[in-house]
């Protein structure tokens, strides 16, 4: 019988528990385009520091996944949503992913956005790329070559995007 | 006889000459996202504080661009470099934003970089949608509706891209 995942705005002083979640995902190289080694400072001012807000997804007390919410611009174009999720490796294939896309989803319009969009996905994370455009989110842009990939070298970007 | 353009970089301690140009840029709530009442400060800021690095084109002494040249993204995505310009709005149609461009290029290229992507081109600015692909961008991408534009509305923006 598993236990439910339970997913919460965390502020910096939580970080620390999401920290081994970040850290091995942008250690991997496959996905974000943080620097492998960034440190646990760089992450959590990254994350946390208004206005971006910090969530982690939790199962018996563990940090599974953690996502980041904010707007995507200043100003004029702060009605669109911007989010990035991080799934620990050991806890993929069980849907945590999707449920912080639910969530963020419904956080960026309990906030006021009234769209969300990723800059920056990976055009090789394939599951991802299937994900959101499950969660509504549409490819409306293709940057060649935008990402270094650690094992298959000069990757495209796609710029995803959905209303809300 | 008009006096050559001059382009040179400037450091944080030079840009109050660089403000007027941006913030009357700004305010007109056009062309770029930051909030159109921001201060210098703020702007200061984002445009001279490593790795951004600040320009301007100068003629008799008088500041008639700035423009701003980072990396888009940071590690793994740091080959390709990201670029802001804005005229002063007196001396618009006079090639400034051309010249601005082309000095950017070849800067990006100095610097390492060896691509370089606009994220936030307003559809509506079709005079820089023009100048942009005769400098031999292409368009990779429109978001519906991200800009707020002061007299337009709800705009589209475009992800626009060349190699170096």
């Amino acid at each position: 019988m598993s236990a439910t995942l339970a997913i919460r705005e965390i502020g910096a002083d939580g970080f620390a528990r999401a920290w081994p979640v970040f850290r091995a995902v942008v250690a991997a190289g496959d996905t974000y385009s943080y620097p492998p080694d960034i440190d646990e400072a760089q992450a959590r001012a990254m994350w946390t520091t208004p206005p971006s807000r910090c969530f982690v997804a939790e199962r018996d007390g563990d940090v599974l996944g953690v996502y980041m919410l904010r707007p995507n611009q200043p100003g004029l174009g702060d009605h669109v949503a911007n989010c990035g999720y991080m799934v620990a490796p050991h806890a993929r294939g069980q849907g945590i992913a999707s449920a912080m896309c639910t969530h963020s989803l419904e956080e960026a319009r309990r906030a006021g956005f009234s769209a969300m969009q990723y800059n920056f996905v990976v055009s090789s994370n394939e599951t991802a790329v299937r994900l959101w455009q499950r969660h509504g989110f549409a490819i409306v842009g293709r940057v060649p070559g935008a990402f270094r990939h650690a094992h298959l070298g000069s990757t495209d970007v796609l710029v995803m995007h959905r209303t809300l």
